[in-house]
């Protein structure tokens, strides 16, 4: 048989996906890594694993080792991950979550997936930060809903700006979208905000999504007045999640004695380390004329930070910045355009240990200094040019 | 605040996803489990764990230990991952595949999602066996494809009847789902048979793809002609799974020490052991005259079928036969119905020890002779109505 052209065949792949797929982190991330020499150290280090305590390796070891992982889970979620996850996050409600309210994910995006699929309606419009972690915004692209952006209030630690989301919301917005702890700011939101905003989505007739910032793997509907139950929020969970990739059994198997027992000073220890790195991050941007952080969180893994443009001699926007950074000195931040509409912002990692921070803030320093110093720049093209 | 009603809200869940989830095979499982009554033993033992062989075991553990796992990977999958996967299957292949040409995914159930979510396109059609295993219908249903269903040849050891391929695509046909091993047949086609089918498919101006029954996680494009590259199909797989869940890392870092060192017997001893089980159940059946199994496979899960209805008294269907099964028997076996259009067939799982297989086939020859036998139900009747 003759080859075939490329026109006979009788499929092709569909770009559905496309524009979407440009919107997720990777999309920049991959620009900038290609910047970088592979040869030498790159700053954060690539890859680096992050720490799990014992209690939670021992969990998923002994699920592995017992072989009670190596079956199907039922698609809504394993009923004793359910229970388990139901029971820690009822540490903190008043009133209680069943298992039943839980559906166990494949990691917190599948969550998020799960959060726009079945809410997705014809003509409906979603409100969602910006900046922002673009998860939720591809999800959004890809199910061609409108997306409208809320924005926040830098004078007040970055609270939610309520005005905006009162002149974006029309009887059309069905849900907003909240990242706490947010992500590039790094702020968590107060009790009280937070109780403001869910009576303003009430009034509004919106529905609030709170997305935890941990790489977890659940979704849980708090339905304080059965709302999810009559708007048939439920029974459109259950109904995607049995068309969808299911989380492994395996890991489920280990939730509930990750949850109970690995012990609080694990996670104390975690957030005083990043609370130190915060610090001394905050103090070394504080040296570098050309880059301007509002807001110190409290404990993150990362800054977000402006780029003050004017004082660059020959940087132009925030992508060029990461572009140059990484082909010049191995570092990586993070563009803000890759968290919404926020060029001329950058976000950097300060998940790493002191001597690696410090080395990654030396080159920073130097990068900024040889970009911004105009006397430099002359004799700099006065060498080239002899 | 007042109370709002339910009509107040903006939003509501889509059930986009509705007729989806029922082609799925937990839609029949959970109403035929309804009928069981769990303080007593259910047949065959629900939850029972797979067997993993110790390095399988061992590398997982290692991967837990070591903290590999414990980070982000790259959303086509991990490179050590994708190397591995493709010098295992290469074993096999004249024509090599490429790390590039492995995608990693979560099960095999995200690479059918994926293989019809990038081909789906407005007014095509697909080809699905019937019977077959429903992920891909599902799917099919939710990406409002047409699904056309081509069917096999009993009498030839249940190949794919090429007579009913050709009836069914036309120039709107993008794709042929082939599921190898079948399921519920539990055939395995011959190389003479694929390569046919493969001329075949290209002379259509279609694209196969082939399911292995084992529950992985890949999707290879053996892309021979560069078919899949001119089509755009790889960089449609790359986008989708830009803005889809990943698989766990951690589980992916395991991957090259399973393939490679899983000793070759532990598969021979499984192999042995089911093709015991289906020798032991196939002779059970041949005792069962309202049952009639039409082909042993070599070795395989599960048998399927026919029920020869008008034998029994007080039986219509097959999913009523499995109901009553289980509410009688406590004996769960799947209907023909949840493998598409295919009632009057039922699915037996002979996945289980002796001892077990043989009590779960007792069960059923009562269940059998007590539903078939006419004079036994006049006895019954009769002695009802005193």
């Amino acid at each position: 048989m003759e080859n075939k052209c490329c026109g006979d065949w009788n499929f092709r792949g569909s770009h559905a996906a496309r524009e979407a797929s440009t919107a997720h982190l990777g999309f920049y991330s991959s620009k900038i890594l290609a910047q970088c020499d592979f040869e030498k150290t790159i700053y954060p280090p690539l890859g680096e694993p992050a720490l799990a305590h014992d209690v939670a390796e021992n969990a998923v070891v002994q699920a592995v080792q017992n072989g009670r992982g190596n079956a199907y889970a039922p698609s809504i979620g394993l009923p004793a991950a359910k229970k388990a996850v139901a029971e820690y996050l009822n540490r903190d409600l008043p009133k209680k979550l069943a298992p039943e309210d839980v559906f166990m994910t494949v990691g917190c995006k599948q969550a998020i997936e799960l959060a726009v699929d079945l809410l997705a309606k014809p003509k409906a419009n979603v409100l969602i930060p910006s900046p922002g972690w673009p998860w939720e915004v591809a999800r959004c692209i890809y199910q061609k809903l409108e997306i409208r952006n809320y924005t926040f209030l830098p004078e007040k630690n970055f609270e939610i700006d309520f005005e905006s989301v009162r002149k974006h919301a029309d009887k059309h917005t069905f849900a907003i979208f909240i990242i706490n702890p947010h992500n590039p700011h790094g702020n968590t939101y107060s009790r009280a905000h937070l109780n403001d905003l869910a009576n303003l989505a009430k009034e509004l007739g919106i529905m609030g999504w709170c997305l935890p910032g941990w790489r977890t793997g659940w979704l849980a509907l708090h339905d304080l007045d059965g709302v999810f139950k009559c708007t048939e929020v439920v029974s459109a969970a259950k109904e995607f999640l049995g068309i969808t990739s299911k989380p492994p059994t395996v890991i489920q198997e280990a939730i509930p004695t990750i949850l109970n027992e690995t012990p609080k000073s694990f996670f104390d220890t975690r957030q005083s380390y990043l609370r130190d790195n915060a610090e001394l991050a905050y103090s070394r941007l504080d040296d570098i004329p050309s880059l301007k952080c509002d807001f110190k969180p409290e404990a993150c893994t990362f800054l977000w930070t402006k780029l003050i443009l004017e004082k660059f001699r020959d940087i132009n926007n925030d992508l060029d910045f990461c572009k140059m950074l990484a082909r010049e000195e191995n570092l990586v931040v993070l563009p803000g355009i890759a968290f919404g509409d926020r060029s001329g912002w950058v976000r950097h990692s300060i998940d790493m240990d002191t001597l690696t921070l410090n080395i990654a803030f030396d080159k920073l320093t130097d990068f900024c200094d040889r970009h911004t110093n105009f006397s430099l720049a002359m004799a700099s093209s006065t060498t080239d040019g002899a």
